[in-house]
């Protein structure tokens, strides 16, 4: 441990420099006129991979952004990792939010403001040095190690099922490792082994023909928005239970060694309202904060519209109004099941005075990995050890559709190791990484590695 | 009555065309882009007054869009009627959706198509040809006519009431005739002696600082949309009455004798509902259409939005969601009152998870006139011996907020008296003038004039 951090130290700039230019490449998955920015980003990687030491890195091309893969195979006998991130970001604008271009990486105390910077490009980036490191210090990996940096993360994984399925042999191991979730806290590792699922509807109520004077003809017929907000305030209880008949028939309740570890965590509720910027906190009654964001469902109205929506006033009618509206699942919902009850639920709650469309716009099972596999114990002690701290076992509300591709065509544990802050700015103006977690996590997962190497290998 | 008819039958293409003419000018008095065009329609309405047989005629400019003005008064003794009509129009977008451009008049069967056709330059016109028709077969009017022409009642007519204010004393009058109104059906004239005021409000629910992750904040706080469908629901019952703590306190009952008026008009329910295109109709439980659409007042969501409302979806908590909604009001309601009472109720609807804050757009009196005035009569015995089918009196559902002005500031009767149909499309594509109610009009018009100079003047 000592030589490792003793080289991570001694090459803090080197390393900073280098995350820096990776996070100058504008690899936005989502907008055309960033194609090549992307497979440009795509390059960049695998030179760096080849430069960590990796022995063989490649750009694979996909039906959309490539993939860049790189790998380690001198450890035969060995268990072999496989290691996911992704080298796409999101799209930066606003940008007049941002107090720094975005593209234009910049140091500010102990944060590293850039696009990308914390999802996910410095995650990829802890892997690459935590290889460099031990490769520098002991001459080689003391595993097999498979690199998977794909470019469509942010634009929904469309192509990496396929890739997955077509390269299986090549990417075979015996544990997964992810690393594109949140810590809890500055220097207190974690493991994320549960992610909720996602069944995402709209509700279109329609109405009149058309846009209607609401002078010359109201008072006889019904009002699209009234009807859609009416229906919107009979999916939950006053004190927010959804009232969809059967939603919670599949949840599985958490057992009471589950519910003793989540209150065992750090956040203070406080802490968790803090975060959101809300007045205060209101979730389902008889459970506390965590089990109300990771191991509880939720239903959440994210869009609604209907008739007159620019400044000042217009007295109409309006034709048609509509909400989009999804629900967090939990294990062992299904996002198809789900999407049959609350379909058959609207259309129960529909006066015949207007039509009603109900539509689904996509789903993701819930994730839970069982905490009982060596490869979670040896990478939280590894973990623990690197980061001077216990690690800690959680879970993430939302949901990573992959996470299940992986999972259920490998087989294999899929260990959530990630290196964000839940304030970090993903996805928003002024994301920003913070460098202790960061170089920290050098020298933590290349004891993860190293522990690593005690696991069997199948 | 017969040298009105005949000259009005030999004259029918003349009319016509001099219509086109005035309708040929995009007088939008929204669009800065068009003031010229505004400017310009007023000074031609001037040149068709004196060509139509006014003595003087003026464009007085106003702090907005000028007011054309003309007058004829030669019948000392006589009684004085102010009429009172509007050039400007609304804008014509969507463009796509008319048949023929709409500054383009054009004639398909016994329609004339035109923006401003009915609303409300073909109602001006009629006035204009019946002054001309009485002039030319006697030589004289057998009252005093001033006549009023705004080019800002599209926006509100902000300036109308200074302008009546200045020039009060010339324009003081025995009785004002507003043409700005429907019949019900063709052929069977009405004066319309109600309007309904209207209240417009708007609640702004605001919850998160920013828009959250649906996923990774999702159940521990109050999503506004949630709110304020609930907030909406809780306005009106399941039957449709409105839950506002003293909302119909001042709700002036119909007398017997006017629901037995009402009832006997000749359109059916399912004529109404097709006005609409809605699937039923939908009213208060206990009143007729007409009462509903008239003599009651409503609640109504003019506009809703919050959160993600592009195409496909987004998994977010809106930090704030927004309704516009206004209510219908009849006699005694007071807008200001009733503001009041809105805001009020909506405080105790409003959970402390949220903030709220309600604004009040704008208001406007319900009008109501007696019937008994001997104007009233002597006008509903011209326009039916006119139009050869009983005088309809109805009541309209839309607020015109300048009729109170006049009728407070003169303190005289203020008939309403207009010759479109409820289906002409007032203020949407493809809007018409039905052209057998606009010739019959001047003549009905003419005898209207001829009949009014029985009454005593003031």
């Amino acid at each position: 441990m000592t030589m490792i951090a003793d080289y991570v130290a001694a090459h803090r700039n080197a390393f900073l420099q280098e995350l820096i230019g990776l996070l100058q490449i504008p690899s936005i998955s989502a907008q055309t006129n960033h194609r090549e920015d992307v497979a440009r980003c795509a390059q960049h990687l695998t030179q760096l991979m080849l430069a960590s030491g990796l022995e063989r890195a490649e750009v694979i091309p996909t039906a959309g952004h490539p993939i860049a893969y790189g790998e380690w195979l001198g450890a035969p006998g060995k268990p072999t990792l496989l290691i996911y991130g992704h080298y796409d970001v999101q799209p930066a604008d606003p940008l007049n939010l941002w107090t720094s271009p975005p593209f234009e990486p910049a140091v500010r105390g102990t944060e590293l403001y850039a696009r990308g910077a914390v999802d996910d490009k410095g995650q990829v980036h802890v892997h690459l040095k935590a290889v460099e490191t031990l490769i520098k210090t002991s001459g080689a990996l003391p595993v097999n190690l498979k690199m998977m940096v794909e470019g469509e993360e942010e634009i929904g994984s469309e192509h990496l099922e396929e890739f997955l399925r077509t390269h299986r042999e090549r990417l075979a191991a015996d544990v997964v490792i992810i690393s594109d979730t949140p810590m809890l806290q500055p220097e207190h590792p974690a493991i994320c082994y549960g992610l909720r699922g996602l069944c995402y509807m709209e509700i279109i109520v329609e109405g009149p023909a058309q846009d209607l004077h609401s002078g010359a003809l109201g008072g006889i017929v019904a009002n699209p928005a009234q009807v859609l907000a009416e229906i919107i305030a009979k999916l939950k209880s006053p004190d927010g239970r959804i009232l969809i008949p059967g939603f919670y028939d599949k949840v599985r309740p958490l057992s009471r060694e589950e519910r003793k570890r989540l209150a065992s965590l750090p956040m203070t509720p406080q802490e968790w309202l803090q975060l959101t910027g809300s007045p205060r906190l209101s979730g389902e009654p008889g459970y506390p904060v965590v089990e109300q964001l990771w191991a509880r469902p939720t239903l959440d109205v994210n869009g609604i519209v209907g008739g007159y929506i620019e400044e000042g006033a217009k007295t109409i009618i309006p034709a048609k109004a509509s909400a989009k509206i999804s629900m967090r699942l939990v294990p062992n919902q299904d996002p198809k099941k789900i999407a049959t009850l609350f379909e058959r639920h609207i259309r129960q709650l529909v006066p015949p005075t207007v039509k009603v469309a109900v539509l689904n716009h996509h789903g993701a099972k819930p994730f839970y990995m069982a905490l009982d596999h060596p490869a979670c114990k040896v990478a939280a002690g590894a973990l623990a050890e690197g980061f001077g701290h216990p690690t800690n076992f959680i879970r993430e509300g939302g949901s990573i559709p992959f996470v299940n591709t992986i999972a259920e065509l490998f087989g294999k544990p899929c260990l959530l190791i990630g290196f964000g802050l839940p304030d970090e700015q993903a996805h928003a103006p002024d994301e920003h990484l913070h460098l202790p977690n960061y170089f920290t996590g050098v020298a933590a997962m290349a004891e993860v590695y190293e522990r690593m190497a005690a696991l069997r290998s199948a």
